[in-house]
Formats: C-alpha cells, structure tokens, sequence
C-alpha cells in the first residue's frame, strides 16, 4: 500500500532530471563538470533556497552525474535538511583563513571536475564585500560559459512548476481582492498595502501553510501594493516613491503576487477611484485593447518579437508612442523578471511551457499610468491565461 | 538670508565629492573613465536608487570629472529627478534592436570614456535573463577592475552616512519593542512580525514620511520578525523556515532594521518565554560574555581578524566550539551585509567611520541559537554602540 503525503514542492526527482539534462550537456560539451553560483541556479537544481551574502555557496555536477553542494558551516544543517543532491561539503566561513575556495578546489578536484570545466559565472561575483579568485584562476582551468544553456532549460516549466505559478496566482488574487476593497480616498498606501498583504497572508498560511515555503528571501507569503504609482506619480514606472494618500480621480496601478516554493506570477490591475474621466477612459481602453492583442499574438511558434512588434504598431497607429515606455512582457518564474522577454530585440521562438507577463502599459504626464499585468502560459495551442482578475473598467471603478 | 529645508538625505555635494574621489583614482591609474553598473555603487555615487532588472544601467565618470548615468526610457524622468549626476542618457529598452550596450557605446565614446577604461564588472552581468556584451568587448579596450578601491571607499562612513544609520536605529529599536510585546505563547511568529512591522512602519512614516524613503527595493519601512529562528529551529541560521507557533520555553531569535535614504542597521536579540532553565542561562551568559569581548576587542588601528580571533579563542577556552557556526559580525551600509568582516581571515584595519555589526553567535541543537547583535561605529577612540536595546536576560524574558 502507498501513502503518499500531500504535498506542493518540486520533488527530488524532477530536480534529479534537471540535473541530467545538464551532464548530457556537459558530455556534449566534453566538459568535466560544471559550478554553479548563482543562487537561482542552486535552487532549480538541488530545491535549496537561501538567503545570499558574502558567504559564497555552489551546485557542483560532475561528467558522470554525482551532485554536491558546497556552503559555508552556517548553511550546513539547511542544507542537508533541503537539497536534492548526493552529498554537503562545507567550509569554516568567508573569508577565513585559509580562504572558502581552497575548499571548493579541492571538492572540485575530488569530484574530478576539473582541465575543462562549465560554469555560470567564473568565480563567486564580489556581491556583499566578497572577494575572491577567479574560477579559472583557482583551478588553472578553461571554463566554459554554461549560462545561456542553463537560461534556455529554465525557460520551459515543467507541470509541476506550472501548479506552483497557479498556486501563486491563488494568492496574489486574494491580496489584490483585499488591495482593492481597503484602497479609500484619504487611506495611505502603505497602510492599504499592509492590511491586503497581511490578511492574504495570514490566509494563505492557514490554508496550505504546513506544506508552504516562500523560498524567497525577501517576502513569506502573498502581498500587494501600489509602489507609488498613484496619481501622476504613476506616470513613472518602478519608482521608490514615499506613502501617498489616495484622492478622488486618482488612477492607481497595482502589483500583486506570492513566491510559492520559489515560483513568483505577476498580477497588476489599473484601477481609478470615481467614475473615469474621458481622458482615463480612453487611455484606460487602449491599454486593455493593446494587452488583448498581446495576448492574441502569443503562439507557439511565433518569436516573442512578433508580439511586441504587434504593441508597438498599435501604438503607433494611435498615436500613442508618447505614452510608450517599456516592453510588452517578460518571462517569469523562479526570478521576478527572466527571459525570454516580449521586445522587438528578442528573437527567442515561444514554446509551450514558457510562461510570461503580458503589460504593455501607457504613462501619461498628469495623469498617470496605465497597465494591467497577467500571467499567461503558453500551451501546444495557445495561452493559459493563469491571472483571472477582473479587467474591466467597471469592475475596477473604485467610490470617489 | 537662508532657508534650509528639513532633510536627511546624502546631499548632492557628498554625491560629488565620492565622485571626486574616485576621478582622482582615475587620474593615478591614468584611466580614462569608469563605469559601474552595480546598483549599489549607482546609489553611492549618484544617489539614484533603483530596481533592479534586465535593464542594464550605469554610472559613468570620464577623467574630467563629467558624471553621466545610463537608464532605460523607463527610469528616465525617475533618474532626472533622483540623480546627483551632470545628465542622464538613455537608451529604449532592452534587449531592443539596436541592444542598449551600443547606447552605452555612444556614451563612453562622447564622454571620452574609451581606450583605458575602469569598471566593477566587465560588463552588465547576466542576471534576470539578461545576455549582452562583456564591456571589454563592446570598447575594444583594456579594462582595469576597480571594485576593491569603490569597495575600500564605502567602508568609512560620513558623518551624513552615520547619521542615516542612526535613524535606522530608531526605527529599527521601535519594531523590535513592539516585537517583543507581541509576542505570546500560541501566536505565530507571522502575525507577531507582522504586527510589530506594521505599526512601526505606519510610526515611521507619520513621523518622517515626507523628508523619508527607504530606497531599498524590497522594503518600505521598519521591520522586525524571527526568519524562523524559534525554538530548536533556532539553531539553523538563515533557515527560510514556515510559520511557527510560540511555545513556552522556547528561545528565540529577532531581528530588526529598517532602510533610511538606503542606509542599514541590524538589532537582533535572543529572547526566552518563561524563565530560562539552566541550560538555557548557560549559553545566553556565555553569548553576552563573548559578545562584549568582541565590542572591547574593536579599536582603531588593530585588524578585523583579531576581534574575530578573541571570539574563537574564548568558544575553544569554554569549550564551546561545536557551537560556533560563523564569524564575529560584518560591515553595514547600503548593503545588509558589506566588507570587512570581523573574521579570522579579514587583515582589513579597523578605522574610525567603519560601521560593524557585533553579532558572535551559539547555536545548541534541540535548544536553539543565542545571538544577539548591535551595529557600532568606530570612533576615533573606540566604539560608538549605536543599538541600545536592553541586552540582558531578564528584559528579554517573556510571559511563560
């Protein structure tokens, strides 16, 4: 008899298969294995999520597939407890004397990862202070650039990484559901952006808590908030802005999402508080007919130029490339951002298990900003829309 | 006659005169500008904080003294606003068709920013799918790495960068309070965070809102919580654990901070519910002990290494080595963790300006982790400890 225990997280032998597709790369390659720093890497293929610092950490494969990660004392423990691989080395601490990569060496060179060797990046990067030797330098070896392949493998989700995007999506649709409900004139943001994110939250952790991580450093559950696009501060995209109160004939753009064992989705809605203006209602249109075109122009197939191009005609066609100020969409998936992105510049043909943002977006000087972002992926046919939030005016016309 | 607004922000004259500093290194590597695309070194030198994403962007500095920064059209108006910079020059978006590196190209070439070239990186590196040239490449040119020199100047903080932190204190101090009186035992650590991040945000806010931004791309305020340290979790650092439930004689581990203009502080305290069994006492007395070794141990003039040193010799004295996990503290600034580590392996000497956390840790298992840790700046004397939460085991024991 089996008793298989409930669970939501990629599972060893999914992260077992990633592994492999990368030693037949290597075998292709006639490389002698493979160290990979960047801790998005480290998570895809061993399932083990941390909290970066000056402490560098490895996912080390050799040509004949034995996995090893390699971390500092502090991480031990944690890793052991999470990583699908076949053993832990470990190091005293950075920097140490003598310095971690002695330690790595010589974990490379008992695996017999070395003479020509892949890596993502050649040598640990000096983020947080870290300094340290090249790669190529510690080990006297040629390394071989392993980004793109790996880049190019992350691109394509898996089923399994599809139900944790949906799962994602869940989540963000309650904190942005609560976002909407509590956004009042003379409400601050930050206090609307807390109460949603906190009671989504709360929620989620009592609904799938036990078998949830966020294996995101930054945030442990769902959330949602405006990041200053408020008003004619909307008007400019990815600002730092400070605490903004809401006021009659805002228009508002939201962000909304939850890191589910890692996996983000994207849901962000325009929304204007009392009836829209005739100047917000045609903005308001536009957008939603060029991100309906977006959607429509997703195909497998196709290249994610095409989509883009198709935005970017619209706006031309109607005037609107003053209001233009970034692409159509990007992949997304263990990153908030990843490629491949819908950009006349990108020449990446899409494929059904690609998962993308689709939000084209128009700023206007004094009145603000106008987007909307859903997460779509792609199938054999077409797209999932995943994100299924109301996009209608109406539905987002908050009392004035 | 003169009016000066409220402010707490670096002032657009420290922006130039970092930059002054650097153009002189410039002058004596006879270089003939440099470009830094780390966000990090971006907001020291300009004062431009952003989110980071497949959009490249740079600093620029040629060997007059000219200061330019690289955006996509995106951040354009955000930087113009922002940036302590001579003018702002953008390209697109990325990747586009021309890639935005041929807009970096015309840059560097009209600024005379080509042949001997200074950078951080040799080009934008390949994070959130981002592929592009190495600037090596891209210039034909010779490049020169100037991390450790940009690295070596932040480690001395300015008064105006002292005074940040201090703020960072207050706030940090705020949520901590409230964390602790929060927490009860059957409420989860989620809830009691939450609370005590909100409440402090919203007091922060109210308090220095419109002279504040946290400039900090995943956080907008104070904030103070346990990452799961609860209980015998506490004894795997850094754990992204779930949500746990506070039980009586728990031992517990917190942190707080919060982002001013940017600007980091860290407070973490180890906490008891109920009255601490023996065991319990044994550690946290050895914890306090060795944590004030290492705050007497800080002087200007000795080295990083030897703080670090009398912390390992006192756990070998007491033997307490199997309960060592990592090194006596690390700098703070505009990174949560930054150079020079208090660490056996750092020979960096100590100087007045340099801000350290002091954060020697023990870590039982199945009892939990002991560590408390304050930032302190060096002084011309010795130290300034600029946390001044209680410290001692019965202000930190809570209701059994």
């Amino acid at each position: 008899m089996s008793v298989k225990l409930a669970s939501i997280r990629i599972r060893a032998e999914e992260h077992r298969a990633r592994g492999d597709v990368l030693r037949a790369e290597l075998e292709r390659l006639r490389l002698n294995g493979a160290v990979l720093f960047d801790r998005d890497y480290v998570l895809y293929y061993s399932g083990f999520a941390f909290v970066p610092t000056e402490r560098p950490m490895a996912f080390v494969i050799n040509a004949i597939g034995e996995r090893r990660l390699f971390v500092p004392r502090l991480e031990l423990e944690h890793a052991q407890a999470n990583a699908a691989v076949d053993s832990v080395d470990h190091y005293i601490e950075y920097p140490d004397d003598p310095h971690p990569m002695q330690g790595l060496k010589a974990t490379l060179t008992s695996m017999g990862v070395t003479g020509k060797i892949g890596c993502d990046v050649d040598g640990y990067p000096w983020v947080f202070g870290y300094r340290g030797p090249k790669l190529s330098e510690l080990m006297e070896s040629e390394v071989t650039p392993l980004r793109a392949f790996v880049e190019d493998r992350m691109m394509i989700k898996s089923p399994a990484e599809l139900e944790l995007i949906r799962e994602s999506v869940r989540w963000g649709n309650l904190a942005h559901m609560l976002l909407q409900r509590y956004t009042l004139v003379g409400a601050t943001e930050t206090e609307v952006g807390m109460q949603a994110t906190d009671e989504a939250t709360l929620a989620m952790l009592d609904a799938i808590g036990p078998i949830y991580r966020s294996n995101d450093p930054f945030s442990e559950g769902a959330s949602a908030g405006y990041r200053g696009q408020i008003g004619r501060n909307g008007a400019i995209p990815h600002s730092l802005a400070g605490n903004l109160t809401f006021q009659p004939g805002d228009v508002l753009v939201t962000g909304a999402g939850a890191p589910v064992w890692g996996y983000n989705s994207e849901l962000e809605r325009t929304m204007v508080i009392g009836e829209a203006s005739k100047d917000q209602r045609r903005y308001f249109d536009h957008m939603l007919a060029v991100q309906d075109l977006a959607m429509a122009a997703i195909e497998p197939g196709k290249r994610c130029a095409d989509v883009d191009r198709a935005v970017r005609q619209y706006c031309q066609d109607q005037d609107l490339q003053p209001y233009w100020k970034h692409h159509s969409g990007h992949a997304i998936g263990i990153r908030y951002h990843e490629g491949p992105f819908l950009d006349i510049g990108d020449q990446t043909t899409i494929r059904p298990g690609m998962v993308f943002t689709v939000e084209p977006g128009l700023y206007v000087p004094e009145l603000g900003g106008f987007r909307h972002s859903d997460t779509v992926a792609v199938t054999e046919e077409g797209i999932e829309v995943m994100t299924y939030y109301p996009r209608d005016l109406p539905s987002l016309t908050l009392p004035g």
